[in-house]
């Protein structure tokens, strides 16, 4: 009996069981042992389905189902194999199994494509090892280069370089990883978040990746005793910082419902129930799909902290500390993905992504189509992460349709 | 020469030398190596000025000045030895010193008084080694029993009752040291805060200590995906804090001067920058020199809380864990101090106590009187702590002055 699964469910538990930790949850960190196990079955299992493998230098892992033209182009399917630690066993592997998947329905019921279909285990996308997110088709895509890792330390201090190696990869020139041949890339991915769910759709057809900006604001004021000074004469950083959040979430109301913003940090000095807060630290997360509003919106907020700042005599700093701009799927994938649907009765929403994916990449270089299929509750990142079976196959059999429009007609 | 001090401000670096540490602050907790030095010269120094000195069972030193009347009751002024970590040289050691150098003064120029008159160093009032505050006076007030101590350890699991016995001390039966002969308690010092700098006035007439009630708010909501999670989906248990707090803010704006509000502590659960927060837990601490008023506010703003936690759907706990009631000061002393002021042209204000003190123990037994000096900066607890020479002298003329005028006349 073969030791490699037979459908979508079995697959999902097979791959799981690599970093499967205590909790249920799955921790396969960039280059640790369970990571490196689950791309060598993930290898051996393409192998036996008749596709040809390869790693590139720095451990992405490709399955291709080659053109009988050798100078076809190459369509790419796939997601990243890494983890958050304890996370779920559907965010990544889902993609990179549906696309094993697909290509071994291809081969076994179609034959040689137009063009080389391969499926793209990439090797790091969630940054929770090293802080570098999407490094896999960051470099695939010339986004990142090779210095780009300097510096960078796991939490146990192994350097980056070292951990690759120990891996078994490692590159001298980055030229190695960059592809030139992609003409596609397609990415199969859970929702996490509960858009799909709540309405009641099966597949989300992803139009853009928004944009985001990341902020560390720091208030300063004075720490004061609480008994002994009046609240007309307080400088207090935390009555600051909640007035600013406040205000931005107002702000934030204003705006469409795109629109996301979040302060999901915040840090008080010195923190004791009986001294007046002295420094207030917090983070701002803001997301939209359209560059220009994101833009106008921050420099509203920031406007709007600097007065608050200066009517209440705190000093006030802020810092951007991530900017990414919101990136386009390709416009014509979506209309074949959202004809596909229409054409086999099953319910879609076309949305934004409000989380990155290594499709906001791939865009860059080549028409790019996002697909989704519903989080049960949302909820991602988390042992409870959960899609059902009939969603996962409703969203491989979109996958199928759409490769097999790209690969054979 | 006489190892003891001459004037006040000899005698506040003389003490503050017991406890130095190198930020410049002294650091003199309860039963401490420093602590149990610091009552001893205290002692030395007593006994060399003529005066009767004992300690009581727990650790208060006393040094007394006797009426020739063996019927005739006691006068009691003096604060408390122990500090911070890190604390001023003038918070508590003030008032004793200051009573000391009073006494020195009836000893040499006045003879003996009609009642008797006692300088007390208070074993403890600050609470920073046992979360105990006003163990010194609780005790001898009979407010507090020995029981109270049962299962308090210090920060490095030492308990309360071995610290005391190690320190010399120790109490079989609770009578020893309750003293019912006390007519009349005095207290000098400073304020630790900033409204007679502001007001530019030499002395601060306690009318009374203000009350307290400290709250523990835990806010419970869902923490989700920031990125995928849209605003009306949301159940972001920051949100609601920050809510409750701003609208804790105007709240207290509704209120006369007199009333101060403070949150200075807050937590956020997972506290990491891309989820939405699903737990806040913040302290909110109330004062207010009148208990009704106290009680009405602290109903309003629980209701406001609860009714934005309904409207947000988020859970919320609150939790009273500090109550204390206003105490008036005395108001014939207070009346006598201010004729006082008047008549030796000192300006002074008369005003509350944001900040506990020993006299708030010392009230419920017997008349009392609270007399503050200015705080440079309103700054207390900490090395920076000042008060100039000139504000001292003033204070100990007025101390010096109210006794004559309750002791001689």
């Amino acid at each position: 009996m073969s030791p490699f699964p037979n459908n979508l469910a079995e697959a999902i538990e097979w791959l799981s069981s690599y970093g499967a930790v205590p909790d249920g949850g799955v921790t396969r960190t960039l280059y640790s042992k369970p990571w490196k196990e689950a791309q060598q079955v993930l290898k051996e299992w393409m192998e036996e389905l008749g596709l040809q493998t390869s790693y590139d230098p720095i451990g992405n892992l490709f399955g291709r189902l080659a053109s009988k033209d050798s100078m076809a182009p190459t369509i790419l399917v796939g997601s990243h194999i890494d983890t958050v630690l304890s996370g779920g066993k559907y965010d990544g592997a889902y993609g990179i199994l549906a696309g094993i998947l697909a290509l071994k329905h291809f081969k076994e019921h179609q034959g040689h494509p137009k063009v080389n279909l391969e499926v793209v285990s990439l090797c790091e996308e969630e940054g929770s090892r090293f802080p570098i997110a999407c490094w896999g088709s960051g470099m695939m895509t010339g986004i990142y280069c090779i210095q780009d890792i300097n510096g960078f330390r796991d939490s146990e201090g192994i350097c980056f370089e070292q951990a690759m190696k120990e891996a078994g990869f490692g590159i001298g020139e980055q030229p190695d990883v960059v592809r030139s041949d992609i003409s596609a890339f397609v990415e199969l991915h859970i929702e996490q978040g509960p858009s799909l769910e709540r309405l009641q759709k099966s597949i989300g057809i992803v139009q853009s990746i928004v944009g985001q900006k990341r902020f560390r604001i720091t208030v300063k004021g004075e720490p004061n005793h609480v008994g002994t000074t009046l609240m007309k004469w307080r400088k207090d950083a935390l009555l600051g910082a909640v007035t600013m959040i406040h205000d931005l979430y107002g702000l934030t109301k204003e705006y469409d419902e795109d629109f996301v913003t979040t302060v999901g940090q915040l840090f008080v000095e010195p923190n004791v129930p009986n001294v007046i807060p002295g420094q207030v630290e917090f983070t701002v997360d803001a997301r939209h799909p359209v560059n220009s509003v994101l833009s106008i919106f921050c420099e509203q907020f920031k406007r709007q902290f600097l007065e608050i700042a200066q009517k209440l005599g705190l000093e006030i700093g802020i810092e951007i500390w991530h900017n990414v701009q919101p990136v386009q799927m390709d416009a014509k994938l979506q209309q074949i993905v959202q004809t596909i649907c229409i054409n086999s009765n099953i319910s879609y929403h076309v949305m934004n992504s409000g989380a990155g994916h290594d499709s906001q990449l791939f865009a860059r270089m080549c028409p790019t189509a996002l697909v989704f299929v519903p989080s049960q509750g949302g909820i991602s990142h988390s042992p409870s992460e959960y899609t059902s079976n009939h969603d996962l196959e409703t969203g491989l059999s979109v996958l199928i349709q759409l490769l097999h429009r790209l690969a054979y007609k």
